[in-house]
């Protein structure tokens, strides 16, 4: 078994990918990412600035990174369609994360119109991963619709809050047939590893990196705990027990 | 701040401690002990196999790790500390691991008996890490005793349940003066990272490395999982929040 | 304040809705009903006997209940439509359950489709009660489309698991002017009661009750915890704490 | 099966027993007492005011409730056992709940010296109730010292964080032949629920009484909550399944 993650035409060695909001200055962003070891890093298409392009954010990606452009801001599948459009006429490829939200409070997504949008981006040949809240049967919708992966939440945006929605996104793992990737809500190394040792195929991250007191370091660890969640997975993880299991002989040493 | 874990008279780099017994072979435990990169080993002194030494676990485990043996078999404060003397005697060093347990069905420590034989091998000069349940006044008894850390228990021995006692190690992290040592329970490493970012200073796996399907593979997860805790805990993590946090600008895009 | 749920018509004392289906003989129906002391009764309109009218699940709720016949056994909206007007056609009431389920291992409804038999029989001046699974958007939708309430599931019908997705109904509550009420998964008293404190306006119980080793003492228990949460909701539970709070008086006394 | 829990001399009904310590002002506490129908009732004799006695708070814990004065101020045997002289020769009754306190942060008890004190009041003919850190081989010696019943904590005392200690507590249920009685931490009428339906014999409620907006109305709801865990337990919770299982019929109903 090769160790590979497949999405569109890249294969890809590194599980964690890295966002790019969120960092108090983009100085930090090329260390933290060369710490992350992240092959696909997502950006804002609005902090692209045109107009003073030396602040880019995309200045500040390595070069040998995939460009996950998102289409924050929109709120129907229409303005992600078209953000999408000026993410590629721009230059950042044809690789899409939707994000259609409409609620500001819990920046939850709007299902039904991801969908649509990743209809119609499909078809014109972007690799789309749609940003959504876990739910089967919208899974399965974008999997008709020709997505590349479904990135369900794992807790709202920024929230830190951890795999809230583990239930549900088990059985994503379980029943869909494209990669499985955790965004939004990972705020630790530890709830990165263990979205990977139950078999999500990559996580992303970002707030939790980038408002850590050292994002080079916390990059670092993320890294880290996403090999090791996945290595886990493949190693295969014991059962658990609802009584011990002495791992030492118990009686009888002195006995004999 | 210098990132060593020091006990007794060693400065330790590895944070992962390593159990030897549940292997379902022995050939496999260099290999794996290799994988988890640990300088900490610990072993049952039952399984020294004094009449065929070729078969001795000690044989399997590599030259520069520090031998910690366990005085498993031990029913009380006695024994523990005649097993302690044998272990020295047959030159496993000084350092002990007490684990006193009468109980068969979950393998609990007698944390009493922990305390009157930790005072005991202190005193004999003996670096004495004792397995307890976790327990404020306990941990500070064994302060006063002498210990040169405590090892809590996440969960049963072999349970693979992970650190169900979390809040009451987190109050020995907080108000002990000693390492502390996640030891038993812990089943994957998504857990063992967790103790680490809740600052505890280093945990011990058996079960869930030796159980393994592939337990060379697991031992490399786990010391990835210790390693990247450990750095997100140094890194500082971020703060959890009830709301949604905007990593991404969110609107007027394209109204702008 | 007045206590009351308000849904469609009708003004609710009780906030336990009990289902029928999963009983294993229907003698013990009325008993059990009776103990829950539930004011609406869901049925699924397969269970429906036209041929030997008698053995009719209807015979066994008690007259006074409110019915809520659901569309289970719909794939679509078409479909539950279709079953909504077979179901008053067959004397059972205007109130409908709406469930859309087309996937058989995890029964978990297709929200879309739910949106359009809601807005369809809403039109028709049927009280909807949609199940889905827990979706800020969706509730939205279902709210514009004139649902009378939300039945956000808590965990796969049937599991026993509880309040997995305690984190997106939460945000229900928070955010939807109309009656929350949780669907599936609540396995005990316990979690039913959790749900209550939360703020949900009632919960829907069915396989724990029914394959309880006892369903009529079952029922009398989640009758109890049902009050026990609700109360507690308004009654303003207190503030956790990180650190201890003396609830008697510490020191001094005897050295006064 | 009789459903009496019985402690000592007393065969009691009602499985709260409510603390009297937080609450902000006296007057509140018979009618809260009644409300949570408690037939043991906590008391701190500190509190106790021998200057002004028509202040004291024995004045307003209802006649017909046992008195169960704590040792709290103790920070050792000695001073438990001198305590509970105290109390039973201010005409308290033979109940006591040992309390043996040193840290006043977390408020965690002394469990070794808690043995001590419940050996000494056994003798003498006391009902002795210690609260305890749990820990297995502390409850068997308890047993052996003549304990009436052992009460662990669930969390630090007043912290309201729920059953964080269930797993070990779960053991001491399964294995120790005494009445097992949760005392602090409980925050929520459903958390006292869940320890009931893991088959705790009663919990004892203080702080989440007290401090709540409205006292009386939550007493009424840690009653029926405990009273609902109890009836869960006796009438045999469900089992708990990974996959849905259907309660209605699904498919083929508009097909056949």
């Amino acid at each position: 078994m090769t160790n590979k993650l497949i999405i569109g035409d890249k294969s890809l060695d590194n599980r964690l990918f890295t966002g790019t909001g969120k960092f108090s200055n983009q100085e930090v962003i090329p260390k933290t990412i060369k710490a992350t070891d992240s092959q696909v890093v997502t950006m804002a298409l609005r902090r692209v600035n045109f107009d003073t392009p030396q602040k880019n954010v995309i200045n500040y990606i390595p070069d040998e990174c995939t460009l996950l452009p998102n289409t924050s801001g929109a709120r129907n599948a229409e303005e992600a369609v078209r953000i999408a459009k000026i993410a590629q006429a721009a230059g950042c490829g044809n690789w899409i994360k939707i994000e259609v939200i409409s609620d500001n409070k819990y920046l939850l997504p709007d299902n039904q119109e991801t969908i649509k949008a990743t209809k119609m981006l499909a078809k014109e040949g972007f690799v789309v991963l749609p940003y959504v809240s876990p739910d089967l049967m919208v899974a399965k919708k974008l999997e008709e619709a020709g997505a590349a992966a479904v990135m369900p939440l794992g807790a709202p945006i920024g929230s830190n809050r951890g795999l809230k929605t583990k239930e549900l996104i088990r059985i994503l793992i379980d029943e869909i047939n494209l990669p499985i990737i955790v965004d939004a809500g990972i705020g630790k190394p530890s709830q990165a590893a263990e979205a990977m040792e139950m078999g999500a195929d990559a996580v992303l991250v970002n707030t939790a990196i980038a408002t850590a007191d050292d994002p080079v370091a916390m990059g670092q660890a993320f890294n880290q705990a996403v090999k090791a969640g996945r290595q886990a997975y493949l190693a295969g993880t014991g059962r658990t027990n609802d009584k011990a299991q002495a791992s030492s002989p118990l009686t009888g040493f002195l006995g004999d």
